[in-house]
């Protein structure tokens, strides 16, 4: 497997207009996502030689540069974007600068690191199942996953359409509200915190040196904000079930349905060239029982309704973004049902994914020197509180 | 152009379980969603030569062929799903049942003439700027846009996502109910309805004969449901703004910039041979000036906003699915920006596409034998009211 420590598939410097709103910032676009005239190569190199260059700018890289931030490339991903290590097989594994032994995470891996590196003020990125969420925690730094559906998606290449969505990086939560803000077309919308809702699984289930770092700030936390404990079987109402890997029972049967029907043509039609992590996880999407999709469809629906119920307009659901720091790098192995990383990170990532709520993910502790971030997430469409009480919980933790 | 009289790409009869909650229905699918082991054609030959079969079947067919629904074929449909009339340049134009002589309206075309001549109980479609809600109309049927995002795009061909919905035509309001409620995974929602708002602009902008026709419809509602005039001023604010074009203004940059990224890169790449009105569509697409998207997307949000504030949980929006009965066949020309029939159909279907609204479309009145359907929409995620509200509606209709 190469070892890259570049972030960067592609540089480039692409300005469409000197003034506006991001005029001072530079930004990075993950390798699915469309600039004009170049071939989106989805981070293979099959799919990269067998696709046409892209007709135009992604509506979203369109957004960033009427609005004067300056492109200085395209970054390196988990192929296909499916898959969370950062580790591709073509084009090595992005440098995570703030933890140079450990991958970054994905598959908005370059994205992640660029910003991480100081190379770039922002990154767009893409977030199924944790894409963003996960690097950025890995690599400490702030990224947001939107709520579904109010950042267009038109021209970049779809994974799973009904969790797909466009987000982004930054080293702080003022850039990150600029660019978001900017993308979804809302101002800031300061108010004071209802309920911090501390979800007791997301907690519980992660490791005891994540647990252990968490404990400080859960102190902080509860000494600036009206915190309450909740448990997610207040909302799935499932008697007996696992904890969060219920969630994922839930997520997964559908999102490896909606991949399959996704790339499923392409696979079994180019037969292209894949890693094997990634030729382990399309077998996985191309095994599926479809016959799991109607139950875990009506699931989804009900727990999204329950969450839509539970989280008020000026709450907060907190947790742990990740419930163990990066791995090693190499350390993974190829199958993602070997061992339980893979499955515990998505069981967490599954909730904003279920419930289609926007999830900010910044950086709150170190376990050995290795970043873990903080996860918040607001009721579904309430971006704009999420992106400033984010930034009070996080000057709340830096006092 | 053939005059094809078929609604059927394909026939088929694909049954997947004998019992479930649709066993007593059959069904057709608009030859943009996936059935597995067949090539997703999108309604144009080099589409068709050019991509394999599908790997599984979508998800919105799987959930109907796991509830027993048997599957009869393929439906014809407008090229790529881009266009409004039903008339193919290369498989024809679908039969309307209810107007033989008149499009039956598209691009769901083939869908929605199946549904009209009893071929099938109910049909998948798909809507983006009104391709389900028109032909219903046109075709004396009903027809539903869902809320957006919330029935799954997977295995459907995009076209502009941030519009692209999957929807269904029937006969009768409770075989749609039915349908739908399996696909959104809701339940029966019945509710009296808070308020009718009738929409001031769609009935004023409607042709004298379609105005007149309504007379007596309005007076039915009048006395059946509390009705109340509403305003597009006072949702969009645009002071001396022109009615419904205003949100024509907002609706089709977005559109146009998402369909030239979604197909931008094939048209240029593969150089199909497209029907002239397909053709000339393509090129305002690909024209578009994209420096306009910033100002559209600012004011689509605005206005997604301002419609969420003022429709309650418990009202409808209501006026006529379209401003003209179906034209006559071959009558529409090939530019779309000639005359004023796609612009003033789709100004009115903006206004569910901008605001992320369900959007059902009844049968209503005939205008000199040509049916014009009556549209209901309700607040984001309110289909189910929506589904049963409908149902109280054409009651008082009928009676």
């Amino acid at each position: 497997m190469p070892q890259s420590s570049c972030s960067f598939l592609a540089p480039m410097k692409l300005r469409s207009v000197a003034a506006g709103p991001l005029a001072d910032l530079s930004f990075a676009v993950k390798d699915v996502i469309d600039i004009a005239g170049h071939v989106t190569g989805c981070a293979n190199p099959d799919w990269a030689n067998s696709h046409p260059p892209a007709a135009a700018h992604a509506v979203c890289v369109e957004q960033c540069l009427q609005a004067g931030a300056i492109c200085l490339g395209k970054t390196h991903a988990d192929e296909l974007a499916f898959g969370l290590s950062g580790e591709n097989a073509f084009y090595g594994t992005p440098l995570n600068p703030a933890a140079p032994d450990r991958v970054p995470g994905g598959s908005s891996s370059g994205s992640a690191t660029a910003v991480a590196a100081g190379e770039v003020d922002f990154a767009l990125g893409t977030d199924t199942g944790g894409s963003i969420r996960l690097p950025a925690s890995n690599c400490g730094i702030w990224g947001m996953r939107p709520s579904h559906g109010r950042i267009s998606v038109a021209g970049v290449s779809p994974l799973a359409p009904g969790f797909d969505t466009v987000g982004a990086f930054a080293r702080c939560g003022g850039v990150l509200q600029r660019v978001m803000s900017l993308l979804l077309n809302i101002g800031p919308r300061p108010a004071a915190l209802g309920k911090l809702w501390l979800l007791q699984e997301g907690f519980d289930e992660a490791e005891p040196a994540v647990r252990t770092a968490f404990e400080p700030v859960l102190e902080r936390l509860a000494g600036c904000f009206p915190c309450r404990e909740m448990s997610l079987r207040s909302i799935d109402g499932e008697a007996g079930a696992t904890g969060l890997d219920n969630w994922a029972q839930v997520y997964l049967p559908i999102q490896w349905a909606e991949i399959w029907s996704t790339l499923g043509s392409w696979i079994e039609s180019a037969q292209p060239t894949l890693g094997a992590r990634t030729r382990r996880n399309f077998e996985l999407a191309r095994g599926l029982d479809r016959r799991l999709l109607p139950a875990a469809l009506a699931s989804r629906e009900h727990y999204r309704a329950a969450l839509a119920r539970f989280l008020g307009p000026e709450d907060l659901l907190c947790f742990p973004s990740v419930h163990a720091p990066a791995p090693l790098k190499g350390s993974l192995g190829l199958d993602r049902t070997q061992g339980d990383y893979f499955p515990r990170v998505l069981a967490r990532m599954a909730i904003a994914g279920i419930g289609r709520l926007p999830q900010i993910s910044l950086p709150a502790v170190d376990v050995a020197g290795v970043p873990v971030g903080l996860s918040l997430l607001a009721a579904e469409g309430n971006d704009a509180f999420l992106l400033s009480a984010a930034q009070g919980v996080a000057a709340a933790l830096d006092d």
